[in-house]
């Protein structure tokens, strides 16, 4: 059975958008509908409360917009506080990017890793959790790295002072580590100036990358995919300033969004209208 | 006449806290109440029909906890777009910050100078229009340096990545310039990093600071002011987090905020209750 609904997915911001680019890449019949909260962006150093409240308004907005077979939190740190209460929330599939990065790092025999994310993800302890479900034994080293999403949303990805931030957080995680997780959708396109910092072999894990095929297998399980004959449609909301998304997620996204598929939605509002 | 009510500060979070501190000091026997919106912190990177809502709700919050003779407006960039909108709709008188700034840089009879700030006060160019209304003839340049906030926010206010940020933003202002307005309330804290950046002897303005001397003569020119035995309370509300508020306090602030006198509001339900 061939489903033509949209998959949702749902970020802070522009970061999400990385992992947008993957799902297109190998999921290139869907149709999805993005949902980048700029009004409120960031989430990592908000309260885990406040996160979770976020996050169900935002998954009312995208109910809002049309019916979705599924939904992506494209966000490490919603991923990491709010997902049981939006799959409480919600009756279609919800998935997040911390089980597809961690199950990368299982599955590749690591047995010493480091994770990199925002504060909110480091206090929740999520990637560890998730790998120690799973029977990983080995050594988790987490970093906060604060600085990486303002450096990041100002297009500062290489120089001198992407670099002396990179240093001040990759400085005391052990060169010994097998493999270290980019714990947040902004950080793979910090990845050359990292890897330059780093300066020792290592695995770099792009959990939105993981959670594309991730979800094009979760998909097929529940026999959810669309047929390979589907022209899929991509639409776009924002809590705040379309324009600077339209000129940005070039950047973000390897290409620039369809013009005119960027639309500004009231998320409070859409709370109130739908029951999720 | 002697008006012991308090007066209303917001912030878009914690930099208004350097406003907050200098008020305290030059007037001693005044209430006050903060609101910091550290749930949609910050302000400087959204648009401005953005910052006119959240500034009109977290006014509508203010006024929901009790009676108020003066509102600040503890934030450059709302000062710069939001404050016609709050004189509107309040009944009380507003103040904000950029015409303090600018009146200091036009008393001290600076001919060139510059202005640093976050990209929204830079493109709403507000200290600018302000100091040409006052009859202003000489240059400004304006810089908006959108990492000092993070930074500031880490702590990171010394040392060789705020060095090299400084660096950055500050490269390309003429070394010519007579004043150089501190456009955002966080900036003030970074201010020995700035001095040893660019090297030059320059007035640097901070505009909270001067807001502190305006809103007393203004309180004293419309017979506001409390009387001099009139022992004052301190309040402060925040929209998320309210631990990390009493712990971040005393480095904005100089001193740790009252324990328990801090309080997690709802800042949407307020706007539902009051009228404003």
């Amino acid at each position: 059975m061939a489903d033509s609904r949209a998959i949702g997915v749902f970020d802070s911001g522009f970061g999400g958008l990385t992992v947008l680019s993957a799902m297109r890449q190998v999921m290139p019949h869907e149709s999805m509908v993005y949902l980048g909260d700029t009004a409120r962006v960031p989430y990592g150093t908000k309260s885990a409360q406040t996160v979770v409240n976020y996050a169900l308004s935002n998954a009312a907005a995208l109910l809002n917009h049309g019916p979705l077979k599924m939904l992506v939190v494209a966000c490490n740190t919603v991923s990491s506080v709010a997902l049981p209460a939006l799959q409480a929330a919600l009756s279609i599939p919800v998935v997040g990017v911390i089980t597809p990065g961690a199950q990368a790092v299982f599955a590749n025999k690591a047995s010493s890793i480091a994770v990199l994310a925002t504060t909110g993800t480091v206090t929740s302890n999520a990637y560890e959790i998730s790998l120690r479900e799973m029977g990983f034994a080995g050594t988790v080293v987490s970093k906060a790295c604060p600085l990486f999403v303002p450096l990041v949303e100002e297009g500062m990805v290489t120089g001198d002072i992407a670099k002396a931030i990179a240093e001040h957080y990759l400085g005391d995680i052990p060169r010994t580590v097998d493999a270290i997780i980019l714990g947040c959708t902004h950080y793979p396109l910090l990845l050359p100036t990292l890897q330059t910092v780093f300066n020792t072999p290592v695995q770099w894990i792009d959990s939105g990358k993981m959670t594309a095929h991730f979800v094009k297998k979760e998909l097929r399980k529940q026999e959810l995919l669309a047929g390979q004959f589907n022209v899929p449609n991509y639409h776009y909301l924002v809590s705040d300033a379309p324009d600077k998304f339209e000129q940005l997620s070039a950047f973000y996204f390897g290409e620039p969004v369809e013009k005119g598929n960027v639309e500004l939605v009231d998320i409070k509002s859409s709370t109130e209208q739908v029951k999720i």
